[in-house]
């Protein structure tokens, strides 16, 4: 059965460890992390166990899920040792970075899957799939709200590469995962409305992209670091034909009535719950990859535009100006 | 232009002047009242005038909102002059009474229709129209829940003749509006929940009745004297290729979230509010019938019907057993 | 670890088992059935292996999904054994049956879970849950509405004991779960409109019932063997604060609009797909019994409550009377 | 009784001179078109008159539902003669002629009403009356889309002003009545997707605007001249303790269920439809303001600013940059 290895063992690196060891198909080797306590629990709770960074590069694929910062450099390990990659998206802050270790990657001739878990939402998956087969007619007008339930330490914004790189980058995928056309040119403007201590660090909380492709197709993102009634992720496309839209999940169907009105659930929590489902259908994606040859989806060339993307949207926030993409 | 003379200025004759004094094909004649301010009032708001009983019947047609147990006799007077009648419901709360009536009616050969508003719902309508055009094939089971927003004062209750006949006939017209046959049995059960007082009155604030078709539809309703979140009036028919539904409105649309959940409006707080549309429609198929020849509908035998169900239901509640109709 | 023993592997047998491997506090020891084949598919799909009956009783506990004939015999077999059993329901079809097999039960000491899986939906939980925390104040009128998605062969109907047996005992066990007392009268009415070779093999498969509670609670409940848009599962309960209902689940949250209007999803298929959180809660709850000494919820009296309802429920139709039970 | 003259039978002056006639507080005095017919045939509708020109400035107040192009030069003669005015948008297509006769207007120190229909529909009126209340904290983010459900004809977008002043100025109007502080830059992107002859004249028929305002509000704006499933209006508001939106309205609450899925009406099928409530309320608003001496409002700067915003959203399509605006 075919090996895999999980490096880091934060939120995300849970997520997929736990994943990996209830799939019938792949085996756990063991769990890697600088901190060995945090890779014991993990270990422990998936019945598997803590291995040094040499034991991992001997499984069948290595599964990153460390700090951004070491992300380039692990596969470029990988990618020498022959192994089959997932790695959390971003590949690197850097799109120098990034594109030297894309040429590493091809050059060794493995798989490299980046992990935009929201191409795997089942709702998300089944609005491109209904938009591809032309339920709609031509895609004119898209819009996709994403909200986190609450900021980010301002410690972690320092270190994240700003909320372009580091949250809209989602949004930025699946604009590309929909539009059907490369979008070549993209509006940003910012404001730190949720903290001022965000805006201190120079980042912003609430932001709204426009995004134009060639044939004039046009996507509007909005994003905030806050909402109070649960994790909003919600996506509407627009067509010649109709609309298409996929929007959030609850905790239950309960719906109560009084004078208030009628109320139903807030929305999932954070992305833990929201994704659960899509973060098991990922990995079913990267074992078909590993296992039945399908193509590593999305990969690292993905990882580095929705990079460029989201370069610009700092670049026009910085500027006041649309900045011109070539992806 | 065909006149008409509105008889009662309560709440429900305040209705149907209003709509007479705006609506383009017909003219207000005047309003009766036993209670002179009420009509002046009523009169005054419609830029009509009071008149006497005996001008009342001068007018092309008759609009009954009196108390019930004027109605037949009023019913009556108009048949005798010939003058075609709209009658609230009921006709009266003794089948004997009311066939007498009809008798009158259909000698004198007038139209009479009897208000039962819930019929010209624009939502319940194109339900009815969509369940007959056969988009869900065979009708097989029927919901309807019906809860008024809180318990008339005991002292209405006295002279209602009780649940069954003054809230549930309602929805017993509507059963047979969209059946499509006629019930052939009453099954009855109620409870005096809401106030005891109106168990000490002999009447019951929460019941559920079970209709049977010959053929074997079933058909459930439900009844409350209490709503906390408006009056909630609600159908939904299940037959052989489907499902059809109709629900309550609301004032806005506008919904909230936070981390409560999602609110929406509550129901629309009680009939006037509900049925304003219907009301209009009502006195748009009244006209139809005095100026197009169009039947009144639905007429004196719906009333008829309507009531021998619900005497139905009530006997059932006392006798604790199923009681057979033969419409 | 505690071990589990599954005996049978058709469709909800396989449902356990799988989750039984894929829980990290227990142990599948095997699987049997009379079928080897289906044995040993099912036990290969959760490396798990096919073991003999006397094996099977060598387990902590017995998970019984064999066929209903046989539940009451097994289970007596686990009492003697000093096993825990959790055994599908019903216990027997006739109340003589259950009666003497529950005091086998009793005398032995063991616990004894019976499944009752829509106890466990998170949706119906928090209902219940938020009910009973008097969110709407007393209870009054409780409706429950289920649909299957189409009629099951006739050759079952014959030995399924009949539509309140096999199909509305789950919703009068959810009756008695939600109304805080238990019903003391039964009324039921029943077609056959679906198939009418399930009226000639004596049965009904659309069907009506109407309980009370010495207080005078009402609940209305309602079957099909036939919903076009997926498993219909709703509840629906009102207080003298308010409303809660629960209603479908749907595969993805995608909503399409054209001049039709409106789309969404329709319901979940099936009982697989609406109550596979269910199922695993269920689980959790015996796993939660055999481990941690709580109590076997719902237990060999509930299932024989619910039998004496669906009993009572065929007497009605067949008496065309109500039937008064005393649970 | 207060007189109105209604100038221009068209669609809107037939809206307007229906609503003024079935008031109960005003009086029509007549309906004013060039086209005698077309004025003699709503004269007629509405049980008032064909007047002339000089007429019509006899009445208290005047209605301009005429060609745009005219719109300045009556208001001004209005102005002269002392009268109010309610003028529908635009003022005029220049702003140097809006405030030249704004300047008229002032120097007069009549009243004038620019209809901006949209900020009286219940619902956005609702919506913006619970974040003005502070019901969702401060206002973050602001997503409108609006689309029609058909575009007009090439040669009506010739002499429109284009799909900012023309369409989009609803929602740049609806923006400052929603956002609490005026813009004070403007994006607009804009695309000939719906009909290529659309953009042979010069004009886009799918734009998308970003609004941002002193303290860093951000409003997003989407306009498409089709939409399939009627007249799309929809408002969100984010804001730091909650969401408020408000959305669509259909002709009746109908669902219908089926292996398809569960579908309800479309949209309204367009202003006629969707905003008759919010006509009544702003002829209501106009005549408190005749009456009662309310303030003219929204008023001729108002227009001017809605303008300003359109003007600066052409300009930005044209140059690709954002444009800075002070109002």
């Amino acid at each position: 059965m075919v090996s895999l290895a999980v490096l880091g063992a934060g939120r995300i690196g849970q997520i997929h460890a736990r994943n990996i060891a209830a799939n019938g198909r792949v085996t756990l080797l063991g769990v890697f992390d600088v901190d060995g306590a945090a890779a014991q629990k993990l270990a422990g709770a998936c019945a598997s166990k803590v291995i040094d960074l040499d034991t991992a590069f001997t499984a069948d694929a290595i599964v990153i899920c460390t700090p951004t910062d070491t992300h380039a450099d692990l596969i470029e390990r990988a990618a020498k040792a022959g192994k089959a990659v997932f790695c959390e998206k971003p590949v690197d802050l850097s799109q120098e970075r990034v594109r030297a270790c894309l040429a590493v990657v091809e050059a060794a001739g493995i798989k490299l899957m980046v992990g935009f878990n929201r191409r795997f939402d089942p709702s998300f998956q089944a609005l491109q799939a209904r938009l591809a087969g032309g339920e709609i007619g031509n895609l004119e007008l898209l819009t996709i709200l994403s909200r986190d339930p609450a900021p980010p330490p301002v410690s972690y914004i320092a270190r994240s590469g700003g909320l372009f790189r580091d949250m809209m980058i989602h949004d930025l995928d699946m604009a590309r995962f929909l539009l059907g056309e490369e979008p070549v040119e993209v509006y940003a403007i910012g404001s730190a409305l949720v903290d001022p201590a965000i805006g201190d660090a120079g980042d912003v909380d609430t932001a709204a992209v426009t995004l134009r492709t060639a044939s004039g197709k046009i996507c509007q993102i909005s994003n905030s670091r806050r909402a109070t009634y649960g994790y909003d992720q919600r996506i509407e496309a627009h067509g010649s034909k109709g609309l298409l839209r996929a929007g959030n999940m609850t905790q239950t169907t309960v719906e109560s009535a009084t004078a208030t009105g009628f109320t139903t659930d807030p929305a999932l929590p954070f992305f833990l719950e929201r994704y659960a489902s899509a973060y098991r259908a990922e990995l079913d994606a990267f074992i078909a990859a590993l296992v039945e040859g399908a193509p590593a989806y999305p990969d690292g060339s993905d990882g580095l535009k929705s990079l460029i993307l989201a370069d610009a949207a700092a670049e026009s926030v910085k500027t006041g100006v649309p900045v011109k993409v070539a992806l």
